[in-house]
């Protein structure tokens, strides 16, 4: 067998008003994972060097504008950083994007139009094969909206970058639960409803929908951890509905979907009471949750350590992973700025692209784009 | 304003096959609480000596019965344990209580109703005026249930003893962020909905029924803590419904609730995004949250730390708090029984009883009092 080439992972900022370029920066200079892929950020090379002059606490890198078939290395003391084609007036956004200033903290047309030609940018890298990957930075959607752009965030842009419908697109949420050197282990929760009223969500659950979420959910953590992950499948109602006292879409809707996926073969249990579910989960007896709707994934993920929690999108024909966190505009400039997350989403990605994940849904691709459904 | 006697402060170990007796024995000994009450232990001494004598790792206390009017300070080295009343066969229950054998771990008619004589003559000693308050150890329904008892806990037992309906009382779950001697700190949780399906609980939500729960909220809290308390009130939907797109119970329901609490004079924000506010209140940013369906609350509670989590029930003529945890069979008897919870409890009741609380729960009890529906 050949020895593989590191793969190249691309990283984008986000929003250059918020604390994106900061932890992209402090990740960059602290990341191991310059040994296993060539990392490069995609910027407007003359921004981002503004930008991070005026940031406080930052380790001061040179930056580098690299072109996409530079096949150096990357290292943790220069930042090496791929233009995107710069966006004029008169393209599908009509913002004029040419400018470099942007000021910290605040929402603007230019730092919308930024994140957007940053991310469009990298799908094209991929597509064209230049990288495997791309891990996000934050964006604010208002700033979106000010650029003209009606993607509610990067998962339906990259959607529809790819041609695919933003309903094919879905995420984990990853909490790595020790340093990201080690072992991997952590907990990961797919939802089965998302964003929507939790009236709608309850009415809306199916037992295909939890098994779609279980194997989704399954078939992302083994690749991440290297191994069959355990799964726990959380309860609707208080006490897991307490033998059909207080609900029954246990009985009725989750029980039924828990034995599919253990048919399917995979280690999966449930439906178990969510409120102690997640303690277990937590203390390392499961490595992934799926849970019924928003909340009941999010409150605890949250709390558990939300300043290191990673989106990884499942769906796309690319390996793609994005910190949990937002743009904090409150705490841009000051050095405060966490790169745990975005140091989280760069091991997650180096692991995914070494799994050779999606291999699946490279395929699924592949057929899409003989018919023109590829990524644009 | 005369020195006022220290109230009397009674302790139940709940099902005595549990680890009730050892965080009873544990929280005894390590409490500062002795200092501004008087403490007593409801239980059968027998049992009791018994049953501590089996068990491993506790500080070894010798053990004096006392009568329900003996007025010595307690203190860490004596346990002072006032014998409820033996039930015999042919009693409520039918169940023949007067053995002392409890095998550790094990489900047992005997224990079931031992725990209920217990709680049963605590009510009773504070009826008569020989004690302020109570603190319950863990119980286990399916040992009530064996010894013929129909209701499914402590609180239901004590509304039935004080001639209360179950739905006259609540509770709310008290986390203490803090040492419990220190400046009080915590955070409370109260639920509009609780013991019900989802489905149910979404349905039945009313700005009546969030506004009664802030109340209760505040109520308990600003004697707890002896400040005004900050409460919280949590959406329903995900992001808080994001202006109506994900549901419209924030607006329609939820706003005019907090809005009705802020015109009682309550320190009351909402609604707020239930994922982030719970990691805000663990911060110090609230004292309490009103949560709108169990696992909302449950979850993040047991998260941030179920070992020391108490339940205080509201509603009753009494002061009455509860260790959070249950009956943990799989521990008993190892000495790893941690007595935080326990601890917890008796210093919330102590600052409830020093508070004067429930006073207008009392006035509301001697008026049933006159139409014969006391505390009997």
């Amino acid at each position: 067998m050949p020895v593989a080439e590191k793969p190249v992972l691309l990283l984008t900022c986000g929003d250059p008003a918020g604390i994106g370029p900061e932890v992209v920066v402090k990740a960059w200079a602290a990341t191991p994972a310059h040994s296993r892929a060539r990392l490069r950020v995609v910027a407007d090379t003359d921004m981002l060097t503004d930008v991070l002059a005026e940031r406080a606490g930052l380790p001061r890198l040179p930056i580098e504008t690299i072109g996409p078939d530079d096949p150096r290395d990357s290292t943790s003391d220069k930042l090496l950083v791929i233009g995107p084609q710069p966006r004029r007036a008169g393209t599908a956004t009509g913002v004029e994007t040419t400018s470099t200033r942007v000021e910290a903290g605040v929402i603007s047309a230019v730092g919308g139009a930024s994140a957007a030609a940053a991310v469009e940018a990298a799908a094209r890298l991929i597509r064209e094969g230049f990288a495997r990957g791309l891990v996000t930075g934050p964006l604010h959607k208002a700033a979106l909206h000010a650029a003209g752009i009606d993607a509610p965030g990067h998962t339906e842009m990259l959607a529809r970058a790819c041609g695919l419908p933003d309903s094919a697109v879905s995420m984990m949420l990853w909490l790595p639960l020790h340093d990201e050197a080690a072992e991997p282990a952590g907990l990961g929760v797919v939802h089965v409803t998302l964003h929507e009223s939790l009236s709608h969500a309850v009415a809306r659950l199916t037992t295909e929908g939890i098994v779609q979420a279980g194997t989704r959910l399954a078939g992302l953590l083994a690749p991440l951890l290297g191994r069959r992950p355990r799964i726990a499948v959380a309860a609707l109602n208080p006490h897991g509905g307490e033998s059909g006292l207080f609900g029954d879409e246990e009985v009725r809707l989750i029980a039924p979907a828990v034995r599919r996926l253990t048919d399917a073969g995979i280690d999966a249990t449930g439906p178990l009471p969510a409120d102690t579910l997640f303690l277990r989960a937590s203390r390392g007896e499961f490595d992934g949750v799926v849970a019924q709707y928003h909340d009941q994934g999010h409150i605890p993920i949250k709390l558990l350590g939300m300043h290191r929690a990673v989106n990884i999108t499942l769906g796309l024909p690319l390996v793609r992973t994005s910190v949990a966190h937002g743009t904090a505009f409150d705490i841009v400039g000051t050095g405060a700025a966490d790169p745990a997350s975005m140091l989280a989403a760069i091991d997650a990605a180096v692991r995914l692209m070494d799994a050779g994940w999606p291999s699946h849904t490279v395929s699924t691709a592949a057929a899409a784009s003989e018919t023109g459904r590829g990524c644009r």
